[in-house]
């Protein structure tokens, strides 16, 4: 599959990761984009790397904004917070917002969980749980929630991702 | 004694770090000062702050810039690098300068080490092994490099560091 640097920025949002994928790819399938996925993300994308991928989240609670980087980004962020915004009451949402707040004060980044499948109750649990980490303890916890959603997002563009093509035998 | 914003930022160059320093402070010798910076680099400074830090260092093997933010600093950094400067020879300099583009290259940031006393092989040494890091490994390796520097610095600006005056018994 011909994938090209938007599509891997639309899962990941540094410019660094998307020109790494350019140039480890073509893959065959899921398996193989995620396993180089991974590799640059950990061992390849530096720290402002980082940082740039997370600048391209919207706080969570609330909505990409219109001048999103990426549109296909935007719309899968929507959909990775159905649960959280279903859960949702104002007065949670507010709590939520003054949190993310808080947080984005104390480690300079804005609060970057997995999101799918997960309440705003929870969410709120564990952002104020998080709160209380050091800030590089923070980092590392904020880049490994971004790979997993690198992770799903990936899942996206190889919608047949069950079966290798390679190694299927020919009957 | 009274250290201001610029004293506490010419043992490290995080704004934050100055700033914290000041509310934690006065200190009455160099121990209480130490713990309070230790505290504030690892528990409070971000990691934006730790790169503002990292950037006011010069490349090792040359001079701090002649526009420096901090002379103090500029002065220090130059006695700390004096065992590497005179153990230096060109083609090691040239070797030096090589890595440290590298190293920057991969990381981003400038390769710090604590410098005092180690020579100029056994510095290239480490900034070839370091430079295999992954970059979040390099990044708290730099930051606790950092620690060390400062709390050199911390100890110039208590000279008479080794009696803690509150604790002396009048004879």
């Amino acid at each position: 599959m011909a994938l090209g640097e938007k599509d891997w920025l639309a899962c990941c949002g540094s410019v660094k990761f998307a020109q790494e994928m350019v140039s480890a790819g073509p893959f065959s399938n899921y398996q193989e984009a995620l396993n180089a996925a991974k590799d640059i993300w950990f061992n390849k994308v530096d720290v402002f790397g980082w940082l740039e991928a997370f600048a391209a989240h919207p706080q969570i609670g609330e909505s990409p904004s219109q001048n999103h980087k990426s549109p296909i980004s935007a719309q899968w962020s929507k959909g990775e917070q159905s649960t959280a915004l279903a859960t949702a009451t104002d007065s949670t949402l507010q709590e939520l917002y003054e949190w993310n707040a808080r947080y984005r004060e104390k480690f300079g980044f804005v609060f970057l969980i997995f999101a799918s499948g997960r309440s705003t109750p929870e969410i709120l649990a564990e952002l104020k749980r998080r709160y209380q980490n050091r800030p590089i303890v923070e980092f590392k916890l904020a880049a490994e929630e971004q790979m997993k959603i690198t992770e799903l997002r990936l899942s996206k563009l190889f919608p047949a991702n069950t079966t290798d093509i390679s190694t299927t035998k020919i009957p």
